[in-house]
């Protein structure tokens, strides 16, 4: 089973959207998927769920528990102000420590408005995968100006979905 | 007037004590000072105050405007999962765009239980501070093995201690 | 006085057209110049001016010696390999220790064939410069698809122009 | 088999001490190896090799050739100025480009002088390694204060070796 995290919580995000997308590139291969879509997540859980609370907030737990099975993970990244966004960085301090998902293997995918298809938001957070222990495939997917390149919830990118296709195969063999 | 962010909102954290230290560092040089301690935060800001929802948390936006007037930033950034707190960029990500501290100077300051004393994190961030207009001082300071260098919230290590003074002057220069 | 290096040794350069660009933006606020190119070092400087031979190349003592001077610095960084050109880190590797431009500012300019202007090799680079004790200016210019966007030696693309000129005036002021 | 390169062209160097500590781990386990050792390289090879003259300096191809048939790599990398050394950049810039090494899978290992064991290089590094569509592995080794903890080409810390001991075996599993 392959999860594949929506890297915001913003409510209707391209970032879903994608998620969605990729979903159904996977499936096409026969591997089940779950998406986590960080909009679900309990409002509080920067309070409720992190450091002396953590493991004590039902909700979150169920949340993050519904991957722990994965042996691979997916995340769909938007550019936040040069980076990731705040709340998928928070989303992994919430995590157990060390995390459940120690030598699992990722792919990474950055979407943005602007030009950049978040770049430095995947570098930094191969930083983080790295430092969790989970390996980060070498093939990074950026699709900057995302908004353009969107028709009603589909990728009109021909170079955007030949890379997401590279990538879903690079994934499973990986 | 330097406004000092206390980045994580932990609660009786060795990073607010941190900031406090820091705080009378820069008052003795007759510099006033604001302290922005991140466990303050309304408890669901990161749904409340961001995207769609910005500038409608009036909790949130008094928060940040307390530092609307400071000329400097100080930052202090401990080193969670290999980075900074996801809560630390959460704040950034609500703050109004574009950013109000643009062209204003920035110093930081990492800590850390292990060895690294936040540098992949001060990294990462003067990646997004560039990317908001904010020029970075080039002097950060790392404190690693923080709890064992701090004693009743005194900082014990000379050399920690040298650093953050000489940071302070940089600053109030820069 | 204001350094700027070309950060290739490659011959007939893109980026040292932009050095003297750059060179012409600069000198028209009344503000001298020196232009660095990298192309004029010692052909075996990585091994005759380095670590036990440091100082004992006098051909390239002379050549850094050109920008002692410099009040700040401006590096034009061309993509290669996803990061900076490796002969311009091995050019600082051979400067002395600590760095004779501790405490000076510096600007950044990137540029690529590819869509990413050079993004991650300056922030890789201001990593580098923070620790040489250079401040960074904030403002880092990326001109991605370089090659399509000049027509004999002249940048044809408003927005890189534009750009260029805000940086330089920040630099003037930085 | 594996390639192991020793990431400097300093004579005498620990990197090169640590590359040969590293091949004995991995031979132990029956696996070959081979050492590139960037000391070995032709001198000019920063002119000579790189750009036009591509593939025109023999001594250069055959250096790189003898890691043509690795499947996997092994980087081991001593900080010089807050991050890799020129050098070993610029060994990467000479090689063919799409890269012989794409698909193949790598291990970094960083060693100082300082507190930092080459954190930021090895995090640079892998920016490159991933444009190059090279894996690397999450597991990074880091050994700071790296004299203190050697004595006659041996590794004195226990720390340090276990790190290389499970490096390996990850490695050879990738």
């Amino acid at each position: 089973m392959i999860a594949i995290i929506s890297g915001t919580n913003r409510k209707g995000s391209l970032t879903l959207q994608i998620a969605q997308i990729y979903q159904q590139l996977v499936e096409s291969h026969g591997t089940p998927t779950q998406i986590l879509d960080l909009s679900q997540l309990p409002h509080d859980f920067a309070f409720s769920a992190l450091y002396e609370n953590g493991n004590r907030n039902a909700a979150f737990t169920a949340f993050h528990q519904q991957a722990a099975d994965a042996e691979k993970l997916v995340f769909i990244i938007p550019e936040y102000n040069g980076s990731f966004p705040g709340v998928l960085k928070t989303f992994l301090d919430g995590m157990p420590y060390p995390s459940p998902w120690k030598n699992r293997k990722a792919a990474l995918v950055g979407i943005s408005s602007g030009p950049q298809g978040g770049a430095p938001a995947l570098s930094h957070f191969t930083d983080i995968l790295h430092y969790l222990g989970i390996h980060v495939l070498a093939h990074r997917v950026k699709m900057p100006f995302i908004e353009k390149n969107m028709v009603e919830n589909r990728i009109q990118n021909e170079n955007y979905l030949r890379q997401l296709h590279n990538q879903v195969k690079s994934l499973l063999s990986f």
